[in-house]
C-alpha cells in the first residue's frame, strides 16, 4: 500500500493522514469547495476538490472519489467515520475499482447495517439482546401484539436506522400507534425503507461498546471498552474508558462476548459492538455494531498505546494482528471530549463562522486531535464537531482535575462551543460520583448558562 | 500547599501551574511588563506584574517575587528552571519567608552548584568521575602540571560555570596558558568567582542524564536516561529516552550509581545527574547534577507515565513517593524537540517578533508544551525556546516516522524557528542509526538550507 485516499474532511481525515505518514504511506485528500482552506486539504501529500458544497455532491459522491483515487494512482481509500463509511456499496465500489477499502468487508457492512438483520445474526452467536421482536415487523396489529407480550415501554427502530434517526420509544398502546406511523414515515424518507422492528424500552442503562479488530488471518481481540453514557438525543458527547461502573468480571464477559460476536461474521478490521447495559439488572444487551473507526477512538488509544488507525491500515495490507489478547495491557484513564461549534445554552444550535481566536490546551496527559486553528473559517455544511480534546491520566480522578483544567484553558474566540457544556459537566456530583445514564441530559441543570 | 507562586515566565510556568491545577492547588504568576499578554499569566488562579523588561528587574529579583508572594497569601514557590532555580539563596530567602521552596534544600543546591566540590562529593559516593585537578587548580602552573599528568587534550572549567558557559578546551600547553586566562577573566564576570578546574577532555562521548526523585522519608528512586547528545555549543536542542546506546547491564549500573549520588547527599525532590557516556571506552562518568526540574523532563514523563511537576509539589508537601524502584516500569520511546525562535540557517540568530500564524501538531503520541499562540509577540528579552513538541510512541524508528509527521504539520508563521534544523535531522543517516556523538553539529550539514 503506497498511497491512500481520505473519503473525508475534518479531524478524521487529518487523523488518518498521520497514521499514513506515520506509516510512510502517501496521503490524497479530497475537499469541497467550501473547504478549500482546511487543515485535511493542507497536510495530505496531494489533495483534490472533489465538487460542490453540499455533501452530497462532494463527500458522498462515490464515482468522483474513486475517479479522483485512480487517477491520483492511490491503491486503497480510507472512508473514516460518518459520509461513506457503513455503505457497502461504496466498499464494493472501491474493491471493484481495485481500491482496497481500509474497514470491513462489504458483505460485513451490509449484514450489520440492517438493525433486525444484525440483532438476529448476534442471536444465533449467542450474544444476549433485548427481549423484541423476531426482525421486522409485518404490521402495527403485529406491532400491537409483540409490545403487549414484551410489556411496555417499547421502542420503536428502524431497521435501517442510525445515528439516532428512526427510533421512538412507546409507552402504551395508543402512543405505539402513534409513534408506529410516525416512525415507518421517517424510516422512508431518511433511509429509503420503513421496515420497523420493536424493543423492550430499557430506561436506566450505560452506553458501553466493545473496540474489536479482526484480521484476514482469523485472529480477533478486543481492546476494552468505552462508556459513552453522556448523550444529547443519543449523540454522544464525552466518552471514557475504561467504564467506571464495569467489575472485572462483567468487563471480561462483555470482551469475551464481543470477541465470539465478531468471530461470528468473520470480521476485518477495526469495530465496535455497542451494548446497552441495564444498571437495574446489571446486564448488557447488543444494541448494533458500528462498521469503522468511532470518533471516540482515541480513549483507546491511551489506555492500550495502540494506534487504532495505524491497525486498520496494517490489517488492510493483509498483515496479522502483532498482539494476542493476553498481550493486551489496559493502564489508566482516558475521556475525550467533544468539542463542538453549537451553543450548548440555545439547545445546542450549530454556530459556524469565523474562529478568530484558536488557543489549545496541552502539556501532561493532553491530546488534541482537531482540524480547526486561528483564523478558519467553519462552514456551515457539515458535522459541528471541530475539536476533540482527549486528557488521559493514572484515575478517574486524576483524569477529571486534568480535563476541567485543559478545559478551562481552551479558547475558542468567534463562534459558540460545546466548552462551557463540559466545565459544567466536571461540576455537577451526578457525573463526578458516576451516578447517572443515558437520561443525564434530560435531568440535570449542565446546559444551564 | 494551598497556593503555589510560579516563579518563571513561559512553557515552564504554564506547565507548573497545569501541574497545579491538577492536584487542586491555586497558582500565582508574576510577569514582567514585556510579559503581559503571555499565556503564563493568563492561565494562573491570580497574576502580578513583577517588573521591567529585564530579567535582573524583574524574574530575577528576589525581594519583589517574595514580596508578592507573602502579598498573594502563597505558601510555596516553584522556580522552574533557570532564572532563580538554582539560587541557593532564594531558597534560603522563600523558607526564611516561610515559603516552601519546591526544589531540593539549599544546602544541597550550594553543594551541587560549585562544580569542583560536587566532584569530590560524587568521589566519596563512589560515583565515576573523569580524571582530573583534585579540586580547584591553584595557578596556572599547577594546571600546566596537572594537565601533563593526565595528558592533552584537557577541558578548563569554572567551579561556578553553568549552562555552557566558563568551559574551554586546551590540545596543548600553549593553548591551556591560553585558555585559562580566558576562561578565568570569562568565569569572574559571568559567576563573580575565577576558581577553575581541570579535567581530561573526553572528545567522542554522547550525553547521557538520569532522573532522580528523593523524598523527605529516605526514599530515593530513578526514573531512567535521557539522551541529550543533540547538542550545539552545549545547549541542547533534541533529547530521547530511552537512550539508543545503553545496554540493559550499563542503564541499570548508572540508574543505581544515580540512586547512590543522591542518597549521599540526602537529595530531596527531582534532579537530573549528568554523565558524560564514553563511547570510546563504554564508561560513564559524573558530569553535573542539575538540583531542578530539566527542560527535557517530559520525556521522561511519556515513557514512565508519572508527572515529574506533580511529583515535585507532592515531595515538597512532604509526602513519600507512592511506589518503589521496582514499579516503574518503562514503556516505548520518546523524543522532545526544543523549537527555538531562532535562525537555525543564520548561526541560530534569535528571532524575536510576531507570531503571525501558530498551527500545532497533535493526534496519536503527540505532546505539546507551549506558551506560544498565534497573534503572541515573542519579546526579545528572555530565552528564546518558545515550545516544545514531544512524540511518543513503541519504538525509536516510529517515533522518528510521528516526529517527521509532527514537524512537517507545525505552522509557524512570521518568525523564524528551529523546525527546519530538526526536519533536516530527521533525515540525517548518521542521527537515525544512532552513529553520533555531542560533536554531530561540528560536522553535519543539518543547519543548512
Amino acid at each position: 500500500m503506497k498511497k491512500v485516499l481520505v473519503a473525508n474532511r475534518g479531524e478524521i481525515a487529518v487523523r488518518i493522514i498521520r497514521a499514513c505518514k506515520d506509516l510512510g504511506i502517501e496521503s490524497v485528500s479530497i475537499y469541497s469547495e467550501a473547504d478549500a482552506d482546511s487543515l485535511h486539504r493542507k497536510i495530505a501529500t496531494e489533495s483534490y476538490c472533489v465538487g460542490p458544497k453540499l455533501s452530497k455532491n462532494s463527500y458522498l459522491d462515490m464515482i468522483s472519489i474513486i475517479t479522483i483515487a485512480k487517477k491520483a494512482g492511490c491503491d486503497a481509500v480510507h472512508p473514516g467515520y460518518g459520509f461513506l463509511a457503513e455503505n457497502s456499496d461504496f466498499a464494493e465500489l472501491c474493491e471493484a475499482s481495485n481500491l482496497i477499502f481500509i474497514g470491513p468487508m462489504h458483505e460485513t457492512i451490509s449484514l450489520m447495517g440492517v438493525k433486525d438483520v444484525a440483532k438476529d445474526t448476534m442471536i444465533k452467536a449467542n450474544v444476549p439482546t433485548v427481549p423484541g421482536s423476531d426482525g421486522v415487523v409485518a404490521s402495527i396489529e403485529d406491532a400491537k401484539v409483540i409490545s403487549a407480550e414484551i410489556g411496555y415501554p417499547v421502542i420503536i427502530k428502524a431497521s435501517h436506522g442510525g445515528g439516532g434517526k428512526g427510533i421512538r420509544v412507546a409507552r402504551d398502546e395508543k402512543e405505539l400507534v402513534q409513534n408506529y406511523k410516525m416512525t415507518e414515515q421517517e424510516a422512508e424518507s431518511a433511509f429509503g425503507n420503513k421496515s420497523l422492528y420493536i424493543e423492550k424500552y430499557i430506561e436506566n442503562f450505560r452506553h458501553i461498546e466493545i473496540q474489536v479488530l479482526g484480521d484476514y488471518h482469523g485472529n480477533v481481540v478486543h481492546l476494552g471498552e468505552r462508556d459513552c453514557t453522556i448523550q444529547r438525543r443519543m449523540q454522544k458527547l464525552v466518552e471514557e474508558a475504561p467504564s467506571p461502573i464495569l467489575t472485572p468480571e462483567k468487563r471480561k464477559e462483555m470482551g469475551e462476548t464481543s470477541v465470539r460476536a465478531a468471530k461470528s461474521i468473520n470480521y476485518i478490521g477495526a469495530g465496535t459492538i455497542e451494548f446497552i447495559y441495564d444498571l437495574n439488572e446489571d446486564q448488557f444487551y447488543f444494541m448494533e455494531m458500528n462498521t469503522r473507526i468511532q470518533v471516540e477512538h482515541p480513549v483507546t488509544e491511551m489506555v492500550t498505546g495502540i494506534d487504532l488507525v495505524k491497525m486498520q491500515i496494517k490489517i488492510a495490507r493483509r498483515e496479522e494482528i502483532p498482539f494476542k489478547q493476553e498481550d493486551i495491557e489496559f493502564n489508566g484513564h482516558a475521556m475525550e471530549f467533544r468539542i463542538n461549534a453549537e451553543n450548548p445554552y440555545k439547545n445546542f444550535m450549530p454556530s459556524a463562522g469565523k474562529v478568530t481566536e484558536y488557543i489549545t490546551p496541552g502539556g501532561y496527559g493532553v491530546r488534541m486531535d482537531t482540524a480547526c486553528y486561528s483564523g478558519y473559517v467553519i462552514p456551515p455544511y457539515y458535522d459541528s464537531m471541530i475539536a476533540k480534546l482527549i486528557v488521559y491520566n493514572n484515575t478517574r480522578e486524576e483524569t477529571l482535575a486534568a480535563s476541567r483544567r485543559a478545559l478551562d484553558e481552551f479558547i475558542i474566540g468567534g463562534i459558540e462551543t460545546t466548552i462551557p457544556f463540559h466545565m459544567n459537566l466536571l461540576k455537577n456530583d451526578a457525573f463526578l460520583s458516576n451516578d447517572y445514564n443515558t437520561n443525564f441530559l434530560a435531568y440535570n441543570d449542565v446546559m444551564k448558562d
